[in-house]
This record gives structure tokens, sequence and C-alpha cells, in this order.
């Protein structure tokens, strides 16, 4: 590309001018604020610093882990020097379950024969025996293959999920939804029918060598019937299934070490500016401050978590003072529990709190696209008539949909809630990943959702969501 | 993230029958084939290993060079595996301009104290003479800055432009242009004023270690008043602008040894499927298939090539027949003379083709966000009212602007040109750069580029561009 296009967003804005004087905005003023926001996230932002220290300086931080800890100390501290009226830490219990050594697995053609395949222990799975799990395979495309199947033929053995993610889907949380079920229900299916493990192909669109862990339960399951789950990569998981096709009879081993404790106490981060005029109406900002352990959890979550910072951040360089309060949460154990999430809420119902409005950052730190809303139909038509504000940051997408897992504990009849939707396309190569790193995260493309979340909270805060 | 939004698709598309049974559209029979269009791209789209034959096999690919011809083989031999009706080798004499062995520079703060800072020449440079060239620095911000210095200051000293991409614009194209006139037209301003050399700030929004290359100009000047121009990384320049200001008077040191050499023969490699109905009426789609000599030229323009191949791969997979003449055409030059374009449209012009739309590829494999469009205001009205048929897809901008360097001599009155946009926040990352490599391409990011202008195509072949 050498030469370029011109961009007419000149005369569009003027377009917009004409059009638009009767909307529920003041085009002039919002169109100016909406500019000072996005100038200085991309000019003075502080999110990719921010990302940093907790990606490079910290690391993965499971729930419970010290690593945990230090990112609870690091972004309250962070937080405390950016001036607001009160940064506070709410304390949580949280589970703390521990990879141990890593994973070790192959699969056997014939008795010494054997081929090495990346695995990574699920969240919350248990052991396996000291010596490894080894027995025969059977391969199913989901949870629904196994009646089918019957004990005859899973007894003993240990179940390969293998229903890949379907490409087609533009949405890839979509294809993800169509094929979470089989790592988190995978292990307390195939127990129904004797199986001694399941492996599970990793929630992965790209062929590549990284497993991909998460969570997974047991329902209610017994200790002493619980079995080992893993993922393994989505090559080796092509590799298995050709395998197999060739010769069903081959042997898979694996050996992993996990582990669950007692529960540990941590901490939702948590800081806020007052509200000038309706100091008792709370916007919630927030994504959640733990990670898997693989990785550094840049895109999950840490992008979600610099970005809330962010807007508040940018609400106090802008000299912005907001009429309602403006509270960022950095959530602890969304990955694996919700705790925080649980207990932001429980307290909040507790104290009486009135939340009108809460967004969440935790689908990646890519170009923003966009919201999803869930509340009352009434706020979404008052959000949409903003949409124009927001046509000049290529932000298209304003859905009814899910909002964050985070803030869903929040959810009542009055509230709305709301998620940014950033392009999805790469989120599931580096999700709960060893390469969901630092390195993977565009500056501006972070930068640039920020923005758009603070353009969105100034709008709420400015003219509120009653219709 | 571990909770999904859901996708509201399927009502969407129903609310969309119902809008716009009145547009220019067969809502039904278009949504299924552009549905279809998009499950072929990304299940059996054949884009993703092309781009790896081009980038890994070949590499980058500059005119004149072997691997350009490789190239050109390469891509025939491939479009000749489709089954197009037509598929040749258009001649075209192409300028050969060649690095040479690498480039060296470095600063000195005071005698033998010296600090290496990553540079590479300009495409269509002059070498330094064989000791390479040093001598003090004079920093400015752009061409305008060169009279108010004047003689005085400039004479014997090389002139570092220094004035950055600027970030708060959101099209990161537009930033490009804002600043590409230092590369471009950095060296012949300079040499009025007597300086002996010239670096230039990479056009790179990023502070990264890369230094970006890129063509430049030396207009009518007569061969011995040439002098050597070459780019410096962001990095070096933020620290060889701060040491200037530490000390005004260290020197700066560069070789290089890039040649200009007669031209060559070379080719615009093309094929067709005929049209059915209106064979004489031509829709052109294409890339460029020359590229930088560093890197292997992947996001500029690989990815613009193996899209355009697959359109018509795409719609000999879907089985659909164009009323009108489809053609790929893989230009040769763009980057340094735009010699394949040039002759392209004076070829159709001499054959008194009658050429109805061109589309070009040559903004990066990255997420496709829509496209610009140059040409009379009727087609682009017409364009408009299709603009739902992607909404799925999120494609959303459709504008009037540029389209494509390559295909902008076929301009003329009656013609539409559109350029496909992708997502520019990466692009300049990578941009004539070391690192414009085949990993920095993600597969689903191309594929729906691909698909999004097959998309376009096929209503534009089905519903042509006439009022």
């Amino acid at each position: 590309m050498r030469i370029n296009f011109k961009v007419k967003r000149t005369i569009k804005l003027g377009i917009y001018c004409l059009f638009f004087v009767q909307t529920g905005w003041s085009q002039n003023s919002d169109q100016e604020q909406i500019k000072k926001i996005y100038d200085v996230a991309l000019t003075q932002g502080k999110s990719y610093d921010w990302l940093n220290y907790l990606s490079n300086q910290i690391g993965g931080r499971l729930s419970g882990s010290i690593q945990a800890q230090q990112a609870v100390n690091y972004t309250k501290q962070e937080l405390d020097s950016l001036g607001l009226d009160k940064v506070w830490l709410q304390p949580v219990m949280v589970p703390k379950w521990v990879r141990g050594i890593p994973e070790f697995a192959y699969f056997e053609t014939s008795p010494g024969v054997t081929t090495n395949v990346p695995i990574t222990a699920l969240g919350g799975s248990v052991a396996t025996p000291p010596n490894g799990v080894k027995s025969e395979v059977v391969e199913v495309k989901g949870l629904e293959d196994l009646a089918a199947l019957g004990e005859a033929q899973i007894k003993g053995k240990i179940v390969f999920y293998n229903r890949p993610m379907d490409p087609t889907l533009i949405n890839t949380f979509a294809s993800y939804s169509g094929c979470v079920d089989q790592r988190y229900a995978g292990a307390m299916e195939a127990v129904k029918y004797g199986a001694i493990g399941i492996i599970v192909r990793s929630m992965n669109l790209r062929l590549d060598d990284y497993p991909h862990t998460g969570s997974m339960s047991y329902g209610d399951l017994p200790e002493n019937k619980k079995i080992p789950a893993a993922a393994i990569s989505t090559n080796a998981a092509e590799l298995l299934s050709a395998t197999l096709r060739l010769n069903p009879n081959i042997k898979f081993y694996f050996k992993q070490n996990c582990k669950q404790f007692a529960d540990v106490e941590s901490y939702n981060v948590i800081g806020e500016i007052k509200g000038s005029t309706h100091p008792e109406e709370i916007i919630v900002v927030g994504g959640h401050l733990d990670s898997w352990d693989l990785g550094d959890g840049s895109h999950d979550d840490g992008a979600g978590c610099v970005q809330s910072m962010e807007v508040l951040q940018i609400f106090k360089k802008i000299g912005y003072r907001p009429k309602r309060t403006i509270r960022v949460v950095l959530f602890m154990n969304e990955e694996n529990g919700l705790r925080g999430g649980t207990e932001y809420a429980n307290v909040a119902k507790e104290n009486k709190e009135n939340h009108i409005f809460g967004l969440e950052s935790d689908s990646g730190g890519f170009t923003p696209r966009g919201f999803t809303f869930d509340g009352p139909e009434s706020s979404f038509e008052k959000i949409i008539g903003w949409k124009d504000l927001f046509e000049p940051y290529l932000i298209h997408l304003f859905e009814m949909g899910g909002s964050g897992a985070d803030i869903g504990p929040l959810k009542n009849e009055s509230i709305t809630l709301a998620g940014l939707r950033p392009d999805s396309q790469r989120y599931f190569d580096y999700h709960h990943a060893e390469n969901d790193t630092f390195e993977q995260v565009n500056k501006r493309e972070l930068e640039l959702g920020a923005a758009s979340m603070t353009s969105l909270v100034y709008l709420v805060d400015k003219y509120g969501l009653t219709p």
C-alpha cells in the first residue's frame, strides 16, 4: 500500500450535526468531549504500561496464588496514585487450585512406540494417580455421543472429546459456546459410563500446539469418583484422531499433578470517583484480575482490568467530574469460581447500593467493535441514540446480548449491564493458553477499547438511563 | 472470559427480511449465496496456504528480483489449476533497485563513543560513498522546516526528519498520509539546502526497532546531485532526538550500498472467468504481487493477492457462473513504480475493454471492516443499498474515498473503483519492514477479507452498477 484513501470525517461530522439536532445528546460538547477522551487514551493512556507490569512483572494470576496477591497490591497502589475519592480492598474467599509439576502425555501405537502430545490439566481437575493413567481411547464429538456408546464401549477407557469450534460463525464466542460443554461437563458425564479420564480438544479455532485450559465441573460427584481431565492442543487432537482411525486400539497415557487446596482470602480491588449530583447512583466498570496460570493473562483479562482503570484515569485527566459515582472494580476469581463478582453483588445488596449501570471488558484487548447490553429495552433505546457519536471511532455494534460474568450477579430489573465487544477473530488463539502474553496485545487496540468504554460511561453518567 | 453473550443473528436476519423487501437485492437468495461464500472461505479457502507459499517458500518479492519472478510463476500455476477460462501473463518492464549488503549506521557522541542504530535504505535511494557519510545532524519536523533553517544550518549536514505519525487519528492510513511526504520528498527537498544525506523516522505508530523502507523520489535531480536516504526505527529516532537535545553536535554515520539497475521484464498475472451474459463488462479484483525486500510481504501485499485469487476460487467452488467477466489481476511493481497497474490500464484502453468495477485489497490481511469507493455517486448509492447484507459479517464501513494504487490508472468517468478496508490499527507495525511476515497474518481475518470481497463482487456482477 503506497497511496492512501482520504478520510471524509469532517464532512461526515457536519452531516451528523444536521441530522441529529433532535437526538438525546448535545452534539457539539459531546463530540468534543469524546474526541478528548480518545485523544487522551491514545496519547496519555496508562493502560499499556499497567498491562506490561501485570503481565511481565507479575504474570499469570490464578486465584489464591502469590501473583494474584501481587496484582491486588499493584493495582491498589496504582489506583491510589490516581487521586480518586476512595480506593479499597473488598475481602473474598477464593478457591485455590494448583497445577503442580507439568503435565505429560503420549499415545502409544504399539508397545514402546510413543508420540508425546501437549496437554494441560483443566482447572479444577483432580490429579491422575502418581504413575498416570493409561488406557484405550474412545473419541466422541460431544456429550450426546456417550449414551449411544454406553458403558460397554466406555468403561475403563479415556474419553476424547473432539468436536471442533465451528469456523463458520463470525462471532467466535458463539463457536466457543457451542463447544465448551465438552470441557465443562465432559468429566462428570463420562464418569457415568465408567471412563477413567477425559481429554478435550482445546477450544481454539486455529491448528497449533498450545493446549488451552479452562474451568470444568464434577457436579456433585464424591471425591473418589472424580476422574482427571485435560485439554489437548488442536494439532495433537487432529493427530490423535487420525491415528485412531488407523488403529482404534492405541493407548493414551497422561499424568498430571494438580491439587485443590482449602479456600484462601483474596480481594476485589475497588476505586471510585464520587458523583457530584447523584452520588448514590453507581456506575461500575470492571474486568477480572485473576487469570489462568498459563501465559500471563494479558488478554484474559489483564486488558479488561487496565482498560477499566483507564476510564477513571481519563476522567481525571480531562477534568471531567461525574454526576454519578463511577467505580472501577477489579474482580477476583472469575475463572474458577466467580467469587469476586458474587461477593461484590452481595455487599452491594447489603449496603442497599443503587447500581444503575455495569460495563465489563472481558473479551480481550483487540480493536473494539461495540457493546452488547442486557437490561431494560428503554435503556437500550436511549443508548442506541448515542450510536452516531461513536461512528468516527468505528464503533458500530450496539446489540442486546450478554455483558460480563463478573457483573452478572448485579442483575436486577432496573440495572443495565454491558460488555465491551472487541474484534473476536484472534481471541481464542490465546484464550487460557501459554501464549496469552503481553506481546499479543497491540497498544492502540487496547487504548481504543479503553476510550470506547470511557465514552460510553461518560454518556451514561451525563444523561442517565431513565427514558 | 468464561461465560458468553448470545448472538441474536437469526432474529436479526428475520427483521431484515421484513424491512428490506423493497431494496435492490433479493433477500433470500443473496443472503444464502453470501452465507455460502463466507462458509467456503472459512472452511475451504486456499488463501492462507497460498500466502504461506508466497511468504515462506518465496519471500520478499521486490520488482525485478528472482523472487518476484518465482511469485509470477507460482501464482500463474495456481490460477491455472482453478479451471478458469483464461490465465495469462501480461509483460511489463519494471525498475530493478537492489539493496546490496546490509546498511550500517551509528551516532557518535564523542570521538570513538558510538551507538549503533537500525536503518534501512529507502527504495530508490542511491548508495553512500563506499566509506559512508558522516556529519552533524539537523533534526526537523517536516519539509516546511527546511526553508527557515536555510543553507546556513543545513549545508554539509544530514537532515533528520522526525515528525511522528499522529496517534490520535483512528484511521492509521490518515496518519501515514500526514507523514509520508518526509520519506517521499525528504531527499529532493533537503538537497536544495546542501544536505549530504537524509534520515527519516520510520512510518510506524509503535515504538520498536524495525526500520521501515518505502519509495522515495529525487524528482528531476541529476545523478550527481542525489543524496542517500534511509529510514531509522522509531526507537532509534527517539534516542537520536533525545541525544541531540543534550548535544546538538553529535555526528551521524551511515553506509548503504543500494543500486538502481536497468529496467527488466516482468509480468502482471491475470486470470478470468468469462461472463455468461455480459462478457464484455469486466470486473477486476486484485492486489500487487511485488513487495519490498524486507520481511516477506505477507500483509503488503501477499494478502491482497491471495484474497483476490480466492474470489475466483470461491465462485468456482460454489458453482456461481458470473454474468460479467471476473478478472483477477496480480499487479507487478506497485511499490516502486506502479508499472503493472499503468500497463494494465494502457492495454485495457488499447483493447477498448469496458471495465465497470475494480476492487483492490492492499491494506493488509486484517479483519475486514468495509470498503471505500471512488466513482459515480449513483453507483455508490446502489452499493449502499446492499449494506445490510454485510451486517451479519460485521462489515459496516461503506464510504466514498480512495480505492487502490494499482487499479487507479483505470479511473474514468463511469468506472467504480473500490478498496477493501481492513482494521488498520496494526498495519503500520509491519508495513515495509522486516516483520511483515506470515506469522502476523491470522487465517480467519485473511479469509473474512476474501469472503467480503467475493460477496461484493458477486453483488456487482449480479446487479451491475447502473442505477
